[in-house]
C-alpha cells in the first residue's frame, strides 16, 4: 500500500508570553498551516504553490522552512524521491504566532505521512527545528508546541527537553495581531544582553509562579505571573504599537492580564471565559481602530493536540 | 486567663536548592530551635540564657535574632511589659541550615503565644524577618518555611508572596554539615552581579521544572532540576570542601543529586527514600572524614507544620 498524497495541519503558537522568555510556548486552536505532500518526478522538494501569503514566502524550498523540514524528513528516512508541496498559510507572517513554526512542522508531518509514517511525532522535531532556523533561530518555543500541542516548558531543542504542563480547563486568550512587522532578529536585538542578578531572582521566580499557576489552575496568578516580566517586554515595548493602551483596554473588559506573543506584534490577553475574552478581543480591536492600524483578531483556547494528518490518499 | 510562660519551636530551613536561588525554601522535620518566653521586671527583652551554641551567640537582645523578633512582636501588639527568654539551639550555626532564623521565628512565636496569641501566623513574618535582617538580610527564604512550614516558592518579603508548593510524598534529604564556617555574607560576595541573558533563560527554564516536579511529584527530574544552576554553585563551589566527592558518593549511594543548603557549607543530597538516605548520610560522612573534617550529618524530610507553640502556663 502506497500513499500518493498526504496533507498535514499545524496549529500557531504563542511563545514567551511574558516572564517565560525562550522557556514556554503553546499552541493554539485557531489558526495554523496546512501542507499537502505528492510524489513528483523533480527530484528533492519542490513547492508547487503557497497561498495566504500574499506572495510573500519563497518558493525555493531551501528557503521555505516547509520544504526544508520536507528535505530534512527525506534525509532521515533516506528516500530520494522526489516530493511536491503546496502550502496553505492560515497565518498572519512575522506575527508572533509562529507562523514560520507551523509549516515547517506542517511540512514535516506532511512528509512523514506520504513516507507511511516511518517516524514518530516526536522525532520529527529536529527536521522541524532544521525549517524554523532558516527564519526564526534553532529554537524549539514555537515548533515543539506546533508539533505535540499544549503548553510545553522547553529546557532545550530535543525532545526529552520539552515538558507537557497542565492546561488550566478555563484558560482563554484574546489575540490581536496588529498590522505592522516585528522581524524576529530585529525583537532579538534590542534586548540585553546581560541581567542583574536580582533580575534574574525575579524572572526565576514568577517562571516558577507560572508553572504552579499552570498546575493549579488559577488563572489570575497565571496572568499576574505572566506579566511580572522585568526584562523582555521592557526591551521590546517600543516595537509594540499601543501596548500599554492594549492592556489597559483587556484588563477593563476583564482579562486578567496581557503579554506579548513570542517576538510580537502580537498581544494576547489572559482571560478565564470564552465570553469575556470574545468583548475584550473587541476592545484590543478597537484600540487599534482608534490608532488607524488594521488588525486582525481572534479568541483561542490552547490547542491540545498539535499538529496531525488531515488526510491521505492510497495510490491507486 | 494570662500565660505566664510559652515554649516555641521552629525548625530548621533549606533555602536555594540550586536553582531555586533566593526563590524557594523548605522547613526540615529534623533539627529546629526551642524559644521559651516568661515575663519579666526588666522593660523590653532579656535573654537569660542560650544553649546550644558553645558560647557564640550575643546575650544582647538587640543583637540577637530571637531577641530582636520578639521585641517586634511586642511593639506589633503595643505591650510594654518586658520579657525574658531562654533560647536553646538545637541547630549548627553559619551553616546554611537556617539558624539564624530558627531563632528568629522561635522567638516571635513564643512572645505571640506569651502574649495570647494576638496574631496569626503569617502576621509574625515582618517580626521574624526583622530578626533574621540582623544576621543574614532582609530575605524570606529561610523564615518563611521556618514559620509556616513546607516548600515555599518565594518571590518577596510579605505573607501574600510565599507559595505553598506541593510535597512529594517520598522526598527525603540525607544532609551534612561539615565543621567550616561559610558566613552568608562573604557567600553572598562571591555571586556575580550579573549574568547574560541566556544564564537566565537557563536558570529561568530549571526553576520552572523544579516547580513542576515537585507537583508531579517525580523525585528524580527534580534532582535533576535542582542540580542544573549554572550560576551560584559554580561561583560558591570554593567555599564548600569536597563538594564534587560529596556529589559523586551521594549518587553512588543512591541519591539523585546534590545541592548547597542556602549560603553553604551544608550539603543536602535528594532521595526518595529513607533507607536510601541513610546509606547516603553514611557516604557522605566517609568523604569529610577522609578529609580530616569533622561533620554533622542527618536524614531529613519536609517538616509540613512549620513552628508552633509546644507549650503554654497559665498564671497561678
Amino acid at each position: 500500500m502506497l500513499i500518493s498524497r498526504a496533507e498535514a495541519y499545524a496549529p500557531a503558537s504563542m511563545a514567551n508570553l511574558g516572564v517565560g522568555f525562550d522557556i514556554l510556548g503553546l499552541a493554539l486552536d485557531s489558526g495554523g498551516d496546512t501542507v499537502c505532500a505528492e510524489w513528483s518526478d523533480t527530484p528533492g522538494v519542490t513547492i508547487a504553490s503557497i497561498t495566504g501569503d500574499d506572495g510573500r514566502l519563497p518558493l525555493d524550498p531551501t528557503k521555505n522552512t516547509a520544504g526544508i523540514a520536507a528535505l530534512a524528513v527525506l534525509r532521515m528516512a533516506d528516500v530520494d524521491r522526489g516530493v511536491s508541496l503546496r502550502i496553505t498559510k492560515g497565518l498572519p507572517l512575522a506575527s508572533g504566532l509562529g507562523s514560520s513554526a507551523a509549516s515547517a512542522v506542517a511540512g514535516a508531518v506532511a512528509v512523514n505521512a506520504l513516507l507511511g509514517s516511518p517516524f514518530q511525532r516526536s522525532e520529527l522535531l529536529a527536521a522541524c527545528l532544521e525549517g524554523e532556523a532558516a527564519v526564526s533561530g534553532y529554537h524549539a518555543d514555537n515548533v515543539g508546541p506546533s508539533l505535540l500541542g499544549g503548553i510545553l516548558l522547553i529546557t532545550g531543542v530535543t525532545p526529552d527537553s520539552l515538558f507537557a504542563l497542565p492546561v488550566p480547563e478555563r484558560l482563554v486568550f484574546a489575540i490581536v495581531t496588529p498590522g505592522v512587522a516585528v522581524p524576529t532578529a530585529e525583537a532579538r536585538a534590542v534586548l540585553p544582553q546581560t541581567v542583574s542578578l536580582k533580575t534574574m531572582v525575579h524572572q526565576t521566580a514568577y517562571a516558577a509562579r507560572v508553572v504552579d499557576a499552570l498546575h493549579t489552575g488559577a488563572i489570575r496568578p497565571l496572568a499576574a505571573a505572566m506579566e511580572a516580566d522585568i526584562v523582555v517586554e521592557p526591551a521590546r515595548k517600543h516595537l509594540m504599537p499601543r501596548l500599554d493602551a492594549c492592556r489597559a483596554a483587556a484588563k477593563a473588559a476583564g482579562a486578567y492580564g496581557l503579554v506579548i506573543s513570542g517576538a510580537g506584534p502580537t498581544l494576547a490577553a489572559i482571560c478565564d471565559d470564552r465570553a469575556v475574552a470574545d468583548r475584550v478581543r473587541v476592545a484590543l480591536m478597537a484600540v487599534y481602530d482608534e490608532a488607524g492600524l488594521t488588525c486582525d483578531a481572534r479568541v483561542a483556547s490552547v490547542h491540545g493536540r498539535g499538529a496531525h494528518v488531515l488526510s491521505t490518499q492510497i495510490e491507486g
